[in-house]
């Protein structure tokens, strides 16, 4: 086959098949490098022999632009309804000039400096998300999103001898992986595990701990003196190794019952998560330069901004919606077919003609709630006074986790992001004034990097997205994403179709909202061939 | 105290007591909240009272740009010998049209395209190295250094199942940390360290080792069934979560046995080093930036290039030394002092009058090899068809490492660095032309990464250091840095002073370059001074 044709092949196998099987019959034919890479098949004007139908979408977050944009590649006449007067949705770079009102009635007008901004919502892109294919497709520029450095801090509160007092990833690890090591060497020696291990496995074992925990040999008859962890440079040291005969003073290893009691530990594993594990990426300046590359790309005609939807009704020819535009007057769009892909809880709220088990089964979601703070500091103390050049500060306090700046480095200024918090954390700073919020990240901040955090403060932005209008949360969670409940939005209901990152399975990641919405467009696509074939 | 009294009051303490005494004191004003970051202060022109002294540095390499650029704030008159037609020594920057006969004879001429390079040298800077402050105060753009990645490879060569296979970062870590959490969780539940640990250790320490492992509960009554690693998502996916019911399905886990005795876990520690652990950086558009920042902050007046030193020595009035400029001729500078940063087993061959001693020690080094090559790629089939963006693949074959561009993602064209190999390895290379030395990474890159590898190759430059000349070698060893022989290259010889990363405990780094050339500058000023107020 040449490639042409091969592409042809796939694309119809895509069609009539849907993504699973021509994902197999990639993988057949030798295709598929990466089996983690989803397969999709954008729709062709081809396919529609010309006769363009026209598809409504309501909302102009991610899932809504990607929808548009793949739908647009074959024609179809689309229109995105958008009740902001931007694209995005919870993709929102706030900058200096934005201003929003909460569903508390509360305005913050952003007076962040020049070229520096906070990612409200999404703020990193794992590399096996398609989020990043669509960045090379649009020309969006990437660049590493630091999400994880040996320098940043972790700081729990408690009443161990470690706790309360900010400890590097380096520190904790180096002492974490030491006690480790020296444990399971000797217990692996002294004949303990031999029931789960051959001698083979066990001196491979030993061999390999000794390597990580950076531990001492056995000591032949003395038990407690083998494999001992005695301090690692890998910790970091009180004196660097430097010039002349100076071979650096490492930090002593603290003691294990502490270490183990701290809870430094308890972090680790974020950083081999599946989606979070380096290396991460971001777009440069912003990662709202997806939606509006999306927007430019789909054509600006075809947004409508400040549209609130109204009602939503399969009628005999397609759809309807009815929706309010920027000055306040009612509309009417009708199309062949609709893409909802507001949030499920407020979907559920809109009057139409939508089936009580479609409307039951969108009200089966669960909002969460999530919050962030921006503060802009005019000097960047993080890399001159703790040698912290980005990376993640991680807490069990109520800031939840803190952000140093992935971008502008060495510069005269950095933006911060002084709190990403969930739940109940979200919560102590979602019913505050921006001030307050400001107020109480600066002292609990302070707590880790002492005085130097109150200090060079030129401005700052929070945002609680449960107290954010259009969204009302952050994301959804599902009891259960098995049941029929969740299982019917994924059909249409009608003419309607649903698409969104809540029906996935990489729900609050931007790659859910667009493999979803690939979802939707291959069915609808789908459908559309065979009426304009049939 | 004002600030500017107090930085004065240090700087007097620096040069009376040294950087040590001043660190203390430092950090005894409460002025030192990184303790690792080595203190320093430059020379300034009032300690010479406007009697600038005279000095020539013997190599324009990281240390003798340092010491050029530091003595240069004082005042002094400095002149550079560099024997290469550029600065920068070992730090280089191979680019389209670099050309390079090594000392087989053999000539080299990069066709690299525009913008693509590669650092045939040093490649990276961890955060705490002073080789950002350079960077900062120079004004040499950074970005970060991609030296870890969860989805670059480990391929071991042997005899195991998992041998002669590339596996991901990610799944070596995910079955590693599962099968070492489940055998530790299984012995302290079982008691087999009870000597070691209290119940409340026990307790902490079964709880990180469920977050760290991702392993299964206690079955009560069932040692062989409890804490189980059965698999986890952080391994990867062979079908990845998506839209609607596609929940993913993970790796499973290979083996324990296969695991341990494939030594994938060995490279391990390399990620939690002093010196390599994330993040890490380099300079926007190549190594070579900093030096060309020197330069022009030095004054490319004071650079003498294409100058091969004859001979040193100390005279009644200063030093002398000879060395033959570009057409030939051989020239004489005389001067106060000497700054010798010449490899040592290099600077031992030139005559002179060193006492034996000091010959005797700089013979004491032995230079190790490492080798490099660097190949273009017109397209960058790392991210396109592996999903790799930056990082780094390991391997026990004779490649060594395998850099990923850290630069440049998504563009069309990327340079990796194809090996970079060191001792037995390196020498399996350095034999062979550059073609050969292509043709040979090309099939063992091939193995790890498919017939993708040697497919739309552009160019590609290969360095040998142990037969580069003015180099002789990568870097240095000491077979020990406490005794006197190396001590002896930390006094002065008459008015000849030493530096380089080979007098520093960070060698092969630019950090050990630069602590060293300020050690010899605060030693060379201290005398300077002393004898203008005489």
């Amino acid at each position: 086959m040449t490639d042409a044709t091969r592409r042809n092949f796939l694309r119809y196998v895509g069609m009539v098949g849907g993504a699973g099987v021509m994902y197999q019959t990639m993988a057949a034919m030798g295709l598929a490098p990466d089996p983690a890479a989803p397969a999709f098949a954008a729709p062709r004007a081809d396919d529609l022999q010309g006769k363009g139908k026209s598809v409504v979408i309501l909302g102009g977050g991610i899932a809504g632009l990607t929808t548009a944009y793949e739908l647009g590649k074959a024609g179809y006449k689309v229109t995105i309804l958008e009740a902001r007067m931007r694209p995005g949705g919870r993709n929102w770079t706030v900058r200096g000039g934005t201003e929003e009102t909460d569903l508390r009635g509360i305005t913050q007008r952003a007076t962040f400096s020049k070229d520096q901004y906070m990612n409200a919502g999404p703020g990193r892109i794992p590399q096996h998300h398609i989020t990043l294919d669509y960045c090379k497709e649009l020309g969006v520029a990437i660049e590493p999103f630091t999400n994880q450095n040996a320098d940043g801090y972790l700081f729990r509160e408690g009443s161990s001898k470690l706790s309360n007092t900010p400890i590097r990833h380096r520190a904790a690890k180096a002492d974490v992986y030491g006690y480790v090591s020296e444990l399971l060497a000797k217990a692996t020696d002294q004949g303990a595990l031999d029931s789960y291990m051959s001698a083979a496995d066990k001196e491979n074992l030993i061999s390999f701990l000794k390597s990580f925990g950076a531990i001492g040999n056995k000591v032949p008859g003395d038990a407690a003196a083998s494999f001992k962890y005695t301090g690692t440079g890998r910790k970091g040291y009180s004196v660097a190794p430097g010039a002349g005969l100076e071979a650096g003073t490492p930090l002593a290893p603290d003691a294990l019952s502490d270490v183990f009691a701290s809870g430094v530990g308890n972090y680790f594993s974020f950083e081999f998560g599946w989606d979070q594990a380096m290396m991460m990426f971001q777009p440069v300046g912003g990662m709202d330069r997806i939606p509006y590359a999306f927007e430019s790309a789909i054509g600006k005609d075809k947004f409508v901004y400040g549209a609130q939807v109204l009602s939503m009704n399969n009628t005999a020819a397609g759809v309807s919606v009815e929706y309010t535009n920027p000055g306040g007057q009612a509309k009417l769009i009708e199309a062949d077919f609709a893409v909802c892909t507001l949030p499920p809880h407020i979907a559920a709220k809109v009057p139409g003609n939508l089936p009580a088990d479609v409307i039951d089964a969108l009200k089966f979601a669960s909002p969460s709630d999530a919050g962030k703070i921006g503060i802009e500091y005019s000097r960047r103390w993080w890399e001159e006074d703790h040698r912290i050049y980005g990376g993640i500060t991680n807490t069990n306090i109520d800031l939840g986790n803190m952000w140093y700046p992935s971008t502008g480095f060495h510069g005269q200024r950095g933006t911060m992001v002084g709190y990403y918090n969930t739940g109940a954390s979200a919560r102590v700073y979602k019913e505050l004034s921006p001030e307050k919020r400001l107020g109480r990240a600066l002292d609990q901040g302070a707590r880790i990097h002492g005085d130097v955090y109150r200090k060079d403060v030129a401005a700052s932005f929070s945002v609680d997205w449960g107290s954010t209008a259009f969204s009302e949360g952050a994301w959804v969670g599902w009891s259960s994403q098995t049941d029929a409940k969740y299982a019917r939005l994924l059909e249409p209901s009608g003419n309607i179709y649903f698409a969104g990152d809540h029906l996935s399975h990489a729900i609050a990641w931007q790659h859910g909202a667009m493999t979803s919405a690939r979802a939707a467009v291959t069915a609808l696509h789908t459908r559309a061939a065979a009426m304009v074939a049939g």
